[in-house]
């Protein structure tokens, strides 16, 4: 007796887009005391969001809202479209499936930065769709000129960007963005990932008042919001993507309580705003930190810094010695990035343990690697 | 510019599988009363529950563990299998649409009853699967024999069965689920959904110590844990299917708190048998209000009872008036079952308000229906 796998999921690897801080745990024996390497807020959450979450206990034991009732309404407003703009999934990760499925095929491919977020390329894979990669340029930039051009070149009916940049840290304008628009195919949509979009520059959102049938903007409660253990996270797009995501998409999709505390927290944009500034300050604090060791970084739009440690060898020895000292950090898999280790703003608690642990590491590093 | 949807998206309808009490209400300017259409637990959930939600607020703002730690180690030992034969998903809708991922493609076919769980028939659509389905018995069973036949004839590798049956409300003994296993193609894998599982008479459940590679059993924390805004179910199957699952399964698939939340509701087995006891007293009130009004009702195995309104537009026109009444209630759609209203087992005062008006609504749609 076999079981019926199908041959797409036969010819699978079975491995999954990043090891989690607990399975590490699990696995070498280690509790980690600072866990800065997924991105997570270290900042919590807004004391309206916590309230909305105590208050929607009492109704558990009903089926979230499939339309989002308020939450939807919330997010309309804030970005002055309507409510047929939005639709609301589990977390940006839940949502670029949605898009893999909604736009591409086995006969189609997408076109992404090499190495870029490993979530999306884990849906092709998944879904048995191709993609198509140019590598990011040697300072963590997009190559958008690139990108445009593969587009064009493998007729794909969907490029794929994060912006700020997930893992460089690194990000455009939107003006340039909406350059980079304008040079793609008109059958192309264009998937901007903006769950960083909190922590990036005035001007980098694209601007959502004339919505462009092929831009598909992405947005989470993960980052600023604090949410990450929530599974929220929306799309605005138009009317005709919405609908084409209500097709696929499960109707249940997010939890009951995560909904309570999305709009909770949309209704608390100064504490988001306090989140933003402490993050700026742990940043210039990595900068700083990066200096002293003689360490070159990618200036950071987003709550992580990549530090470049010269070599991936070295990169990778850093971050393993880090986590065997309790700090739990990730690094970019994929050249010219890969000799990077990245590492998320902490409390200044973490930030100053992190620093007193570095130089050590860096050293011990330094010292094993010459002997080699 | 056209946005560039796949074929399959561009033929799919804008359906959804039902539509939401909170949608209902949108559209009629209605407001319910009295919540007992989709089978969600009124008696709420464990005190242990509460606690474990009240206590995992605090890490919201980590990603929820993708391995599931102490929950999934919960549920193996629960089964009494290892945590390798355990898959924890969004409920059994996010893992319904992950088993059409893993066994089916457009070359193959499914198997289901004609009228079986809407958001299976839901999945197959959304990934362009086809399904053969034979209808319900008269008397609400699934027809075992034919099942078996249709996946001989057409050579399905899945065929799909909810045990006990929802909508119908039947349950074949674990004897006869067996019996049918056994006649099926070996090449055959059968999903077996046990959601209401907790409801129905001992022996009803397959037998677990024995994974067979060819079964997959569904559980879900929506009915008797009272966690349905949770979205929180797994899986319990082999190991090579449980790794099948890992390959194209949302990492961070299930919210932080509701896998707090259903670790606890599994350490309060006394609570969850206080719900089941008060849910048989409800259909057995059901049963009694049934008989008053003159009406047959399929014996029922889960929390909620399927009353026999004679035929499709009679019983209609009671879930209607019905929701004019503030009473959401829903109805299965698919002949034979289409003559049947389904009502959830409510609260004492919940069935006592339904045993109030339920007779006035009979009279009223009597009374127009024999001036038609």
């Amino acid at each position: 007796m076999k079981t019926p796998f199908t041959p797409l999921i036969e010819s699978l690897p079975a491995y999954i887009p990043f090891v989690a801080p607990e399975t590490i745990e699990r696995k070498r024996g280690i509790r980690f005391t600072t866990r800065i390497g997924a991105n997570e807020s270290v900042f919590g959450i807004s004391p309206k969001a916590r309230a909305a979450i105590e208050n929607s206990i009492d109704s558990i034991s009903c089926y979230s809202d499939p339309e989002w009732g308020d939450l939807r309404e919330a997010i309309a407003d804030k970005h002055q479209v309507h409510t047929e703009n939005i639709s609301v999934g589990a977390g940006i990760d839940d949502l670029l499936g949605l898009a893999v499925r909604v736009f591409l095929t086995n006969r189609t491919a997408a076109v992404a930065s090499l190495g870029s977020y490993g979530v999306f390329h884990y849906h092709l894979d998944g879904y048995g769709v191709k993609c198509i990669t140019t590598p990011y340029l040697n300072d963590g930039f997009n190559n958008l000129e690139a990108l445009a051009k593969l587009a064009h070149g493998n007729a794909s009916p969907m490029v794929y960007l994060s912006n700020p940049d997930n893992p460089a840290g690194t990000c455009y304008s939107a003006k340039d963005i909406q350059a980079f628009i304008n040079k793609l195919p008109i059958y192309c949509m264009v998937v901007i990932d903006e769950a960083y979009i909190d922590f990036a520059p005035e001007g980098t959102a694209l601007s959502i008042n004339d919505l462009d049938p092929r831009v598909l903007q992405m947005r989470t409660f993960s980052k600023a919001h604090g949410l990450a253990g929530s599974r929220i996270g929306y799309i605005i797009a138009s009317k005709e993507v919405v609908q084409a995501f209500d097709k696929v998409r499960l109707h249940f999709n997010v939890n009951r309580i995560a909904q309570a505390a999305a709009l909770g927290s949309l209704q608390d944009p100064e504490f988001i705003q306090g989140v933003v500034e402490q993050v700026a300050v742990g940043r210039s604090e990595y900068e700083g930190l990066a200096k002293d060791l003689g360490l070159n970084v990618i200036p950071s739009s987003t709550n992580f810094v990549n530090f470049d440690a010269g070599n991936q060898v070295r990169a990778q020895a850093i971050l393993d010695q880090l986590i065997q000292h309790g700090i739990f950090i990730r690094k970019p898999g994929a050249p010219p990035l890969d000799r990077y280790f990245r590492i998320t703003v902490g409390t200044p608690e973490q930030r100053q343990h992190l620093a007193s642990v570095l130089p050590q590491v860096i050293a011990e590093v330094d010292s094993v690697l010459k002997q080699v």
